[in-house]
Formats: C-alpha cells, structure tokens, sequence
C-alpha cells in the first residue's frame, strides 16, 4: 500500500487549522486547541511535546490529518488525540489511510494499544462507526463526561 | 470541620517529593513525574500549569499532598492526579482530609466530576477500598493499560 502520508511540516499548519474549523463536528474550544498543539509540536518536536502530526497530502493539498502520542505512565499505550478529513474529501479513505498510519507508527515504536476517545451523542455516530469499523471496541465508558447527556467513549484497540 | 490544608508552596518541595518516594507504591517513573508538576505549578501557577497541589500540614511537617486539575475540553471534569500520605502518618485521616478539599474546591469551581485513575493490581487495592469508601464508584476500566496483567480502573464521583 501506498500512502501519502508525511510527517506534518510548517507550512501545513494553515491547512490543519482550515480543515479543523469546516469538519462541523468541533466546538470552538475543541477547534483553537490544534494551532496551540501545532506549535508546541513545531517548536519542542514529536517526542518533546508529545504530539506526532501526520498529514495526508494530495499534492500540495493537505486533505486531513492526524494527532496521537504517548500516554505517560503506561508501557505502550498511545493516544489518538485528533483525526480530521477534508469534508471535501470523503470516499477516498482519508481517514482509514491516516489511522492505519499512526497505528503502524506506534507499532513501529512497540505500542500495543491505542486508544481514542470520543463523545456519545448522535453527532458523532459516524466517528463511533468509523473506529468500529477500524477494530476498534468500545471497552469504558464514562456518563455525563464532556457535559451533561455527552458521554465520554473510550475505544481501544490492541495493534 | 477543621482542615490543616494549604495550597503548596515553594518550600514544601521537598517534602512533597520525600513522601512520594516513600510511599513504596510508586515506580521512578511515577515518583520523578511530581517534582515535574510541582516545577510547572511554582512556574505558571495553578491555573496556567493546570496543576493545584494542596498540602496538609502539621506545623512545619508535610503529611500528605493532593494534586488535582481540569480536564480540557470538558465541563467540569477535574482529575485527581495524585495523592499520597506520609507512611507514617496513617490513621489521622490525611488522605480523606486532602480528597475531600479537592473536592470541596472543585465544587466551588463549579465542578461536575472528579476522576480517579488507578491500577488494578494487589498493589492497589487499598487504593482502590480508599476511593470506593470516599463515594467513588468504579465506572469504567481498561484491561492491560499500565501494562500487561495491569489494568486500568477508572473512579468518579458526582460532587
């Protein structure tokens, strides 16, 4: 398999942060956290801030992206922090490519779960799908977690 | 109730790292991560390390230290991160004393949920017992987090 997935530059950050802001599912505060992700990513490096960036570029066009890293304290597990596709972009397996991507990453770095955490409410009913339909499993669950009727999901998968 | 419980100050560093290393229950990893948060604590304050460390104290001598913040991108979510008591300390309450100030501060923050995160080993049973007996209910748990044979439970309470 081919990817076109690069380890996120500089000059990608505009185009992570557009996609952020269109992708319709992120609240403000969920929006503003990637730029500042970004530049302590830009400016302490992968390992020194804790958050690998990989994009997938067509081109010059970055069409989503992805954010995990390692969770302190635990031996091999890491977390998916953020994946977002180009709204503009769907059916060509964006968010499949990317994930499978950071998932061979943390493979590569002798990772044995990952895990990604997402909300319980309708809105995100296609991302609960698209984990599931990755082999992920919804293994915990906390109620009432982001607010009040918005629970917290917790999927893992073991790679 | 009278609580001899203080926000930390620079001074009780030592004793704060002292008690960690003689816990016993702490790897060097776990035990090295404090004297991190306290840094980051002392340097951005508690608001902008997202780290509040309480003490209790008697007299001049540190007993026991609580460490609690909140969660991003959630309302009112706060993490316990840590607690821990001067082994020879026991029997006067300490650990009951510094939770229930975290959570008398977290309410008064408008706080919704604290978590407790631990591990499932024998190790940590009395850990375990401390938080069920303080009203936390064991509501979610990751089988082989911390690592194999070591899971994750996860402690909340409604306050």
């Amino acid at each position: 398999m081919e990817f076109m997935i690069f380890t996120a530059t500089t000059t990608d950050g505009t185009q992570i942060q557009d996609i952020t802001a269109r992708a319709g599912v992120f609240n403000q505060e969920e929006v503003d956290s990637v730029p500042e992700m970004f530049n302590e990513y830009l400016t302490l490096g992968a390992e020194g801030s804790g958050y690998h960036f990989i994009v997938y570029r067509d081109g010059e066009q970055v069409l989503g992206f992805a954010i995990y890293g390692f969770r302190d304290l635990t031996d091999g597990v890491y977390d998916l922090y953020w994946i977002a596709v180009d709204p503009n972009a769907r059916r060509k397996s964006v968010g499949r490519k990317l994930l499978t991507a950071c998932e061979e990453a943390v493979r590569a770095e002798g990772g044995r779960i990952m895990i990604a955490e997402t909300s319980g409410t309708a809105e995100y009913e296609t991302t609960r799908e698209f984990y599931v339909s990755m082999g992920y499993v919804n293994e915990a669950s906390i109620k009432d977690f982001y607010s009040v009727g918005d629970d917290l999901m917790i999927y893992a998968k073991r790679i």
